[in-house]
C-alpha cells in the first residue's frame, strides 16, 4: 500500500508529543540558563522543510520575550562571510538531520560573534550538537517517507517550549497540555480531508492562506502539498490575498483558509467573506479546539499533513515518495 | 499602444537614480543624526510591491551595520497588539503610497516602544511623514502603471544609501556612482529580454533564482513577471533550488538565473551546471558591469522589468494593466 510510511509516521505523532509534554519543564529550564539576559532579539535559522518551524518560532518568540525576533539568511555567513556582532542574540537553528553544513557554518560564525545558540534537532549526535550551547532534540524516532511530518510537528512543539521560557504570550508552560491526545482524535478522523481531497484531486495549483501565528501552518500545509502532489501550493498571507496584486495571479486557483485560532483568524473570516463574493472555490478544515493558540497552530499542521496525504492518494501518487524528490540535508 | 505606461515609467529611472545618487550624501547624513547608537538591530517593514526591496535592505544592513537585522511582522501589532521593547533598533519602512494603515500602526507601535524608524515613501506629504523620526522620499513621480517599476529602483537605491551610512560593506558612499547611465543604456538595449519573452511566451510557470544580494532581484523579478502576465512566477533562493525538496516540484519548470554580481554568483554557477546536466530550460540576461554589487543588483532588477514587459506584449496583454489587478494599497 502506498503512503503507509508516511501515514505511519503521522500516526507517531501523538507518542512523540506527549514525550515533549512530558520534558516541558526541563526544557524550559535549560532554556533559561542560557538565554543572554538582557536580550537584544532572537533569531531562527533553518533551511527546507525546517523553514515554516522558524516562522512559527519567529512569531511565538517576538511576543514572548518582547523583543524583535527574525529569521537568518545564511549566506550572509557562508559567502560573504559578514562580520557581525552577535551579542545579546539567542540563535535558535533548527535541523532535522543536524548534518547541513549551511546550517552548521552560521551556528559557528554567531556563536563566535557572541550569539547563545540553541539547536533543535532529531539527531541529536550530529554535528550540530557541537555547534551550539544547548542542544533539543526532537526525539520523534527516524522519518524515511520524504515528506516531514513528525519531526515538524515536533518541532514546533518544541519551539512553544523555547517560546514560553522566554518570557510571557500565547506560548506559556500549560500550552500544549491535551495536544497529544487531541492530535490522535484528528489522526482517527480523517474523514474531512478525505472528502476534500476528492473534491480537489484534479487542481494544478492551490493558495493556502494563514495569518498571525496560524500563518506558519499555511505555509507548511502548502509546502506538504506541494511534496506529496507537485500542485504548485502557495502559502500566503491572509492580508497579501485580501490587499496585495499578486493575489489576482492565483485568480481561480481554490483557496485553503488555515485557522490559527488566534486574533489572525479575523483576517481569514474577512478574506473568505471577499472570496465568497466572488465565488471562489474556498475551503478549511475542521480542527478540534485545543487549549491554546500555539497547540491549535499544531493542530492544523496535523490536518494539512492529512490533507496532502489524502490528495496524493486520491492522485494515484505515492506519498511516500513522490516521484524526483529525494531526502536532501546538504547545503555549503 | 499598450505598455506604454510601464514602458515610461521604467523610461524615466535614469533620471530618478541620478536625483538619489545627487541627494545620497545629504540622506547619509541624516541616517548617521538618527541612528541609535549603539544599535540592537535594524528591521524592514514592508508590505506588497515593497516587500523585496525590504529583503534587499536587510540582507545590506546585516552586511554594513554589523548586527542583525530582519523583517517585520506587522500582524503581531495590528492583530495581536504585542507589547515588545524596539529600544536600540532602527527600523526601516517601506511604503510607496505612504499610506498602508497596517504599516503607519506598525511604525507608531515600534517608535512608541523605543525604535527609530526611518520612513521611505514616494509620497512625502502621506501619513507616513507622522509616524517616522526621519523620511526619506524616492521622489520618483506618479506611477500610474499597475506594476511598479521606478519607485522599486529608487526603493532600492535609497536602501543602499542608508545602509551606507550605517558602517562598512557592499555598500559604500560611492556604490551607486555609474548606476543612473548604465541603467539608460540598459533600457536601450532591450534585445535580450525580447529574444527571451519570444523564447518563453507560452510558459506557464517560471522560476527566477537567486542568491545573497541578488536574491531580492529575483523575488522582484518573479513578482513583476507574475503581475504582468499572470504566469506563476517564483522567486526562490539559488540554494533551496540546488538541494531542497521543493525544487521537485518545479522540475520542467524554465529557470531564470539572476547574477547579482557577488559572492552569491557562486551558488548560481553550480546551480547552473546541475540544471544543464538535466537538460533544464534555463537563461539569463546579460547586465553592464557597474562598479559595487549593490548597483549590480539594481541593473537586474531593471533587466527583470523588460523581461516582464516584453513577455506581457509576446503574449498579448497589457502590462500596464493586467487582467484584473489593481493598485492596491490599504491593509488594516
Amino acid at each position: 500500500m502506498t503512503g503507509g510510511l508516511m501515514a505511519a509516521e503521522m500516526a507517531d505523532q501523538p507518542q512523540v508529543l506527549a514525550r515533549l509534554v512530558d520534558r516541558a519543564p526541563a526544557d524550559a529550564a535549560a532554556v533559561r540558563a542560557v538565554v543572554p539576559r538582557p536580550l537584544a532579539g532572537t533569531v531562527f535559522l533553518a533551511r527546507g522543510s525546517s523553514d515554516n518551524a522558524a516562522v512559527f518560532g519567529r512569531y511565538l518568540a517576538e511576543l514572548c520575550a518582547g523583543r524583535p525576533a527574525g529569521l537568518a539568511a545564511p549566506s550572509l555567513y557562508t559567502r560573504y562571510h559578514a562580520r557581525v556582532d552577535w551579542h545579546g542574540y539567542l540563535m535558535v537553528a533548527l535541523s532535522q538531520s543536524g548534518a547541513t553544513p549551511e546550517i552548521i557554518s552560521t551556528c559557528e560564525a554567531a556563536r563566535g560573534a557572541g550569539a547563545t545558540v540553541i539547536g533543535i534537532t532529531n539527531e541529536p549526535r550530529s554535528a550540530l550538537a557541537g555547534a551550539v550551547d544547548l542542544l533539543l532534540s526532537t526525539e520523534a524516532g527516524a522519518e524515511r517517507a520524504v515528506p516531514a511530518t513528525k519531526t515538524v510537528t515536533a518541532q514546533f512543539a518544541v519551539l512553544v517550549t523555547v517560546a514560553a521560557a522566554l518570557g510571557t504570550g500565547p506560548a506559556t508552560a500549560g500550552a500544549l497540555a491535551g495536544l497529544p491526545g487531541a492530535v490522535g482524535a484528528t489522526l482517527g478522523d480523517p474523514r474531512p480531508t478525505r472528502e476534500l481531497a476528492d473534491r480537489w484531486c484534479a487542481i494544478d495549483r492551490l493558495v493556502v492562506a494563514g495569518r498571525g501565528l496560524g500563518y506558519a501552518a499555511a505555509l507548511e500545509t502548502a509546502l506538504k502539498v506541494a511534496e506529496t502532489t507537485g500542485i504548485l501550493a502557495e502559502g500566503m498571507s491572509a492580508a497579501d490575498l485580501y490587499h496585495g496584486p499578486i493575489a489576482a495571479v492565483y485568480a481561480g486557483a481554490p483557496v485553503l483558509l488555515v485557522s490559527g485560532g488566534g486574533p489572525g483568524d479575523a483576517d481569514l473570516a474577512a478574506l473568505r467573506h471577499l472570496l465568497d463574493g466572488r465565488n471562489a472555490e474556498t475551503a478549511s478544515l475542521p480542527a478540534r479546539t485545543v487549549a491554546a493558540e500555539p497547540a491549535q497552530v499544531i493542530m492544523a499542521v496535523v490536518r494539512g499533513q492529512q490533507l496532502a496525504h489524502a490528495l496524493a492518494l486520491a492522485r494515484g501518487s505515492d506519498p511516500d515518495a513522490p516521484a524526483h524528490l529525494t531526502k536532501v540535508t546538504e547545503t555549503t
